[in-house]
């Protein structure tokens, strides 16, 4: 297999960011795309970044549903949101074949099993993003900062197929750093994603500057990470005591940076509150952690859902 | 005393509103206010009442610092916000002689004691204001509905001086309730206030309507009563069983309202977060009451205080 056939389906900014990356490394990369599809079949995607550098990305195929790809891919990759009532198995099942492994680059917690239950006999990957990327026009990307991943299988392990991946990705300059066990990184990922992403959007958008700005804050801030930590120890992934200072050290030296929730919330769009937080106070209730903090963020950000209509 | 000095400090729409209404009973009503109080000196108040009527409202003397007062009233009525930082005791103390009555209008909870403390010699009239009156230009007052009064010494029982301006009160058409335990009527408006007026802030500004939307929502409203009323029993005021569905059904059965502090925040004034909630909060660790999802809510009203710097 000297030139992969990669899928990505959901191929919006991050998709769109990735499959370039790995485009570039001689990979056949084909997306699926809805909203951007005329603009994307006709152009490709016009990606600034300060990585990869500006380009446009042409995709080897341009399909607006997954049922259009002829070819039996070998991987798929997943980069859409993961939304109640979005039944992401469907998305993909028409791409699947039996030796494709399934690539989810997504946000949340728990998001792997359903998965893996609709598709019980091929391999599964996850991996967890680290990157800024911006919306713009159809068709456009722009990506502002970092730009890693962190792989496994899931529910452990490092394959072959997650080897031959990350090393495509790494030629391209995307780093991407292979995990035994990605469900504690999505764990660790979480302490900061399940903090911040809710909080922005709960006073008509705050900024990590923002959220930080007094004592008073950032302790409440330190309890809510602690909350999650509790539940991810309980389900088996303690993180390291460090976790916490080092994550409030890193938000509070970068630049202040509006989060992906708080981005959809400005824009109108789906916000992941479920992926993000609700899969979050679940795994506490199942687990019988209490998690105070999170159950009333999670109410007001159901609240805040539901005032949008 | 046919014809009693009442001295209004802190006469924005509140205090116009029931200064008017006992001028009418033939008071001398004066106000002191601060940002209005060109525009009041010459032309009065404006005010539009479904109550009252529209109608102007001349106040007997307009003074902006209550020193200006030369005369020893027989009432001060303070109708200011409770905001930290602001020395409540000092707007009044020129004006409180010894036979001055001191009457609270104002929202939160223990906000009575620091002005018992202050003036030990006097009597003081503590009442809860049920109205909605909105804020244009300035001079003008929009009465919006309700307008009654809860009324008692503080920090309990009736006194002739409460009667006698409770009488002038009915007489104008705003009700005034007399009650032997204002303190207790006090909780029982926190276990409302306390809860819509910081969430109404969380979310970019939610009404009562958006804030019990889904059955999710309503239930995490109760919560919130519920912790409140837990405080206020062991604070000594135990609330009737039927408060929280009354009060739920009453509020589903209004026109959507956008409550006082979620006005204050579209208009970037000074909140109440302290008084309505903060005192809330701190009477339960004071208590050893148990309050998560105040705790978050204060927590996150904080953040959303500081952000807007």
């Amino acid at each position: 297999m000297n030139s992969p056939y990669i899928l990505i389906v959901g191929a919006g900014g991050v998709g769109a960011f990735f499959g370039s990356a790995l485009a570039r490394q001689g990979a056949r990369v084909a997306v699926v795309c809805r909203s951007d599809y005329e603009v994307v079949k006709r152009d490709g995607y016009s990606i600034r970044s300060p990585l990869l550098g500006d380009h446009t990305f042409r995709p080897h195929d341009v399909f607006n549903a997954a049922s259009q790809c002829t070819v039996a891919p070998d991987y798929v990759i997943l980069t859409s949101k993961v939304l109640p009532g979005a039944d992401r198995a469907a998305l993909l099942r028409p791409a699947v074949h039996p030796q494709t492994v399934i690539l989810l680059i997504q946000n949340g917690i728990d998001i792997e099993p359903q998965i893996a239950a609709a598709f019980p006999d091929n391999e599964l990957l996850s991996a967890l993003a680290f990157v800024a990327i911006g919306r713009g026009e159809p068709g456009s990307v722009n990506h502002q900062s970092s730009g890693t991943l962190t792989m496994g299988r899931f529910p452990s392990g490092i394959t072959p197929a997650a080897q031959r991946i990350a090393a495509l990705f790494e030629a391209s300059g995307v780093g991407c750093k292979l995990v035994e066990n990605v469900v504690g990184a999505r764990w660790q990922k979480a302490a900061w994603n399940t903090t911040f992403n809710p909080l922005s959007i709960l006073g008509g958008v705050l900024d990590t500057g923002q959220m930080l700005r007094t004592e008073d804050n950032q302790a409440f801030v330190r309890q809510i990470m602690e909350e999650v930590c509790n539940v991810a120890a309980a389900a088996g992934h303690p993180q390291p005591p460090q976790l916490i200072p080092n994550m409030l050290q890193a938000t509070r030296a970068m630049p202040a940076y509006k989060t992906s929730m708080a981005q959809d919330y400005e824009h109108h769009r789906p916000m992941e509150i479920e992926a993000i937080l609700g899969n979050v106070v679940r795994a506490a209730r199942k687990l019988e952690i209490g998690t105070p903090a999170l159950d009333a963020i999670y109410a007001i950000a159901k609240m805040v859902e539901a005032a949008r209509g």
